[in-house]
């Protein structure tokens, strides 16, 4: 096994490094190469005693999980890092995706010479479409990260006109006053790195998504070398992830994962296997076809995002797939059961995914039963545990067997735990220390450890989104919040949906509505027709006629009591229907749907 | 400690043993006692060679958490065993709670000799209320359980006429042909049992929630001899529950939390202590008012349901609280921070509970900040992982102290682990094994224990709700199923929200609605007033005119349309503006709001 790893790793540190695919691909007049960006570099440093500042602006990831952005700022010069999107918390109703709000950047637009990249996960690239339907930012980043997100920005109709550069782990890229480094680190998709930018206020590391893997089943463990050389150079400040930061000890090698599909695939022999997986984890797709092929297995994707994402993959060579073990999920039923290894989305349990599909009978082309073996090669998302726990159940209801417990380490986490933290922290040896990446509780148990490692208390910020922050030198100061915030996506809707749309959903979710129109008289105000009562979502209507009766006759009595009175003003008339309506029907049902009164004049 | 301990359960065992309490309070007129019903038991044995069959149904508890009621009939008499409710889940809009369909029971409701409770907790007592409003069935639990139930029906105004009767732990009751005996467990709330029925067709056991706790803070280990014994007469059928058979080995004992509260107080020793638990949880608040008396604190409940609990516990003798210790929460002030525990609800997240409240600054009594040490003793039931985290987010912005995590040993869990079932599974021997209390993956894993302990796979039956089963010496077998269900309570609405409503609430919640009202000629149908477009959740309408005046435009053109060419079936008319208006919008917008036109005759 570790003899063929060994293979995989030469086999695929060579092709990373290979410069000919991104130069061919993504060098056409409209982006500019690493090369010419070099060219421009050479700068003149300033002459000051004093060094400059450094500024940096959150305008995301902070308090939240996804939507990282950063802005750093010295010299008059902008340069962001990575534009993510967010999901959705369970109280914004009908929203799709949280993005960014990129007013800050636009404001700034003239000054900003990048955007630099760590990865391809959907937090740290998924925003980057709606940044660029507003303005054409340069973006750099490593090939397959690079890749994945033309193939984003081609469903958005935005690659022919992107900027996009490539930069393999280890090079470096001039943007205004800053040049970026890129270093090699070990996460949960291939040619992710940690971002060095060097400018005249000093250096400052960002470590986007990482964790030290020293045996990672392809590919190079973290370039913990250069860290070093950083630390040793002096680096002003490290910005930190914190994902993991409440969990104690290491994150185990990806080799786990191997040694337990290996045993699995052994026990399921005379099953099918059907593995959920993260799409964007190539290298534990890797393992099953590798596992596939030693034995004897033909392999399916299943899942929009897997098949896109193993095309881009396969095509830049970070999936090596044997000649002939791939087939198309229409080709199942000519391979009998233990012949087959289907590899799937839907492992965090969501709704449309294939997974679930299969789960409630809804896959067009795979039914499971008795003698399927799932694997859900996964932890749940916090927030996710009981969309997982249902889709378990439905399969097991099907009589698959499947398996989902931490117990069989069929998964580890991409991100570091407390004590990778220290190590990369005490190597980076920063002066001041930011975490970011994670919630309240994430962020605050990452300070902690810089605090244990001797870290000043005053040189830790704990930053918000729309934070912003003042470093150099001698001190690193609070400044005044920059624009920030959440921008919900719905539909094709960008921001057209906030908080008095969601209030009103939210409403309309735990009570439904009523409404009640009438048609009055122009000239007395009387009622010509109506009231009629319309309701969604209150009561079930056939077996609540007395009650609509009773909402009908009120309104009535409401509305020629109003005429009588002379009271003509709508706003009045519609509020006191409201008012009573509501007050009668909390008294008969303790419920509050929403009261909508509708006048019209004939 | 120990010492301590000890003497602590000599006084509450004392206690509980004392049956002058429960007849003086539960025996007037309208109640049996105890006594009265054992007089009536002596029915003879029927003489046939072949025992009976005894049958169960299942209304609830099975491919759920919560709603546990199971119903067993032998010889033509029924008794019920625990009547719960469950939470909603997250797509059960508005829904309060969930309660069983009581049908079956009421169509049989002459045979039914009584409902037999294992302890107080809601998901085994919660449905009551809702049960004894349709039918008065008498009941039987043990003094704490039906103590925690008269206030529960108080409540609703069904004390008087209930008919409660108090057996204690180790007695047994006769119902028709029946005899329930009551087995001592442990749990997470106090004078929990297991139930033993003696029948004509045999005995089965059920285990109601229970775990092994040698050394549990307060009263005795659960009654593994009374289990023993059962397993060595010979028990037909043992109906298991299943909420940890996924979790290997032991729950840890209650004295682990003992121990991690005293040091935390230690460290905490200028801190304000806040400590959220669940209010039924009597005995972790019994030590936390130890702990609180040992380091000199008073001790302030917060919560509604907390200060009822802890007033029943109290006076019923669970809850053992020296002198002057408890002060009401409006004192607070007299006190410094090192002076006070304050011991609340929250501890899952709810919203509108009192830790949530502190956390958003909504809490009209205390205001939390830094100095404030708070510990959640208690981890987030299996879907509330976020709101918990939430809530620990908002602690820690305000400076608070936060314990939360599972490595401070601040909770135990209530419930079996594997070996535990297994030990119980062994002791009890019996013939066949029903898994129940939980979903599929629980009873499925429930069920693996049993393979593994010998039990032979025809002999274990996994249930759904509604299923009905036959067991008698010879043979199990599965009977057709009886009506069950989910009844939802909303409000004062019970079972009047039902999927059509839940499907609007959805509809409207993802995408808000447009109301699209007219008023047409009543002779040629033009349109007289309007159309008028109201939208909620739907779009912020003030920056999207445009779109609502395009779909007024397309409205009239239909309307007008369908006048000129004489279509008056308003049916029709409504669906064409519904089609019409949805791909118009779905085009522009990609979202599908609900689309309601009204139309009135002038």
């Amino acid at each position: 096994m570790s003899a063929d790893n060994n293979n995989n790793r030469k086999r695929y540190s060579g092709k990373r490094n290979a410069k000919s695919y991104s130069a061919k691909r993504y060098s056409d007049d409209k982006r500019k190469s690493v090369n010419k960006a070099k060219k421009n570099a050479a700068r003149p440093k300033k002459p000051a005693v004093q060094k400059p500042s450094i500024k940096v602006a959150f305008l995301g990831g902070l308090n939240e999980i996804g939507k990282n952005i950063t802005l750093f700022e010295c010299e008059g010069d902008i340069v962001l890092l990575d534009c993510g999107m967010a999901f959705p918390d369970g109280d914004m109703l009908g929203v799709d995706l949280v993005i960014p709000d990129f007013t800050y950047v636009e404001q700034n637009i003239d000054r900003v010479k990048g955007l630099v990249i760590t990865h391809g996960h959907e937090d740290h690239i998924g925003g980057i479409p709606f940044l660029l339907s507003k303005m054409n930012i340069p973006i750099y980043g490593t090939p397959l990260t690079i890749g994945l997100l033309g193939n984003k920005l081609k469903e958005h109709n935005l690659f022919n006109s992107a900027k996009l550069n490539v930069v393999n782990a280890g090079g470096r890229v001039k943007l205004g006053s800053f040049e970026a480094e890129f270093i090699h680190v070990n996460h949960s998709i291939p040619d992710s790195v940690a971002i060095a930018l060097h400018t005249p206020a000093g250096v400052v590391v960002h470590s986007g998504d990482f964790k030290i893997d020293c045996t990672p089943f392809v590919g190079d463990m973290i370039d913990l070398h250069s860290f070093a050389r950083l630390g040793h150079e002096g680096v002003l400040a490290f910005f930190c992830e914190s994902t993991n930061a409440e969990r104690p000890g290491y994150t185990a090698t990806e080799q786990t994962v191997t040694h337990s599909l290996d045993s699995l695939f052994n026990e399921a022999s005379k099953n099918r296997i059907i593995i959920a997986t993260f799409a964007s984890n190539v290298n534990r797709v890797q393992q099953i076809i590798n596992c596939a092929e030693k034995y004897n297995r033909k392999v399916a994707f299943s899942g929009r995002s897997m098949v896109n994402y193993m095309n881009v993959a396969k095509e830049l060579g970070y999936l090596k797939v044997p000649e002939g073990i791939i087939i198309d999920i229409d080709m199942l039923n000519r391979y009998t059961p233990e012949q087959i290894v289907l590899i799937t989305t839907g492992s965090q349990g969501e709704p449309m995914s294939a997974l679930s599909r299969m789960a409630y009978s809804d896959h067009r082309k795979v039914m499971v039963g008795e003698g399927d073996f799932i694997i859900i090669s996964a932890n749940p998302i916090p927030g996710n545990e009981k969309t997982v726990g249902n889709v378990v159940d439905e399969l097991l209801k099907r009589g698959c067997r499947v398996i989902y417990e931490s117990m069989y380490d069929v998964h580890v986490s991409g991100h570091a735990c407390q004590e990778e933290l220290k190590i990369v922290q005490k190597l980076v040896n920063a002066k001041y220390f930011i975490p970011v990446h994670g919630e309240q509780k994430h962020l605050r148990k990452n300070a902690e450890l810089a605090l244990s490692l001797g870290v000043d208390k005053k040189n830790i910020f704990i930053g918000d989104i729309g934070s912003q922050v003042e470093i150099n030198e001698n001190y690193m100061k609070e400044l005044a919040p920059v624009p920030a915030g959440k921008v919900f996506v719905d539909g094709l809707g960008v921001g057209d949906v906030g908080s008095i749309v969601l209030r009103d959903r939210k409403h309309l979710a735990e009570d439904g509505l009523i409404i009640i129109v009438a048609s009055l008289d122009v000239y007395d105000g009387h009622v010509i027709s109506g009231p009629d009562i319309v309701s969604r979502g209150f009561v079930y209507v056939r077996e609540s006629e007395e009650l609509l009766d009773e909402i009908r006759k009120l309104s009535l009595d409401i509305l020629e009591n109003c005429a009588d009175n002379n009271i003509h003003e709508w706003g009045a008339i519609k509020n006191r229907i409201k008012d009573e309506v509501s007050k009668m029907i909390s008294q008969k049902t303790r419920r509050s749907p929403m009261i909508l009164p509708i006048l019209q004049e004939v």
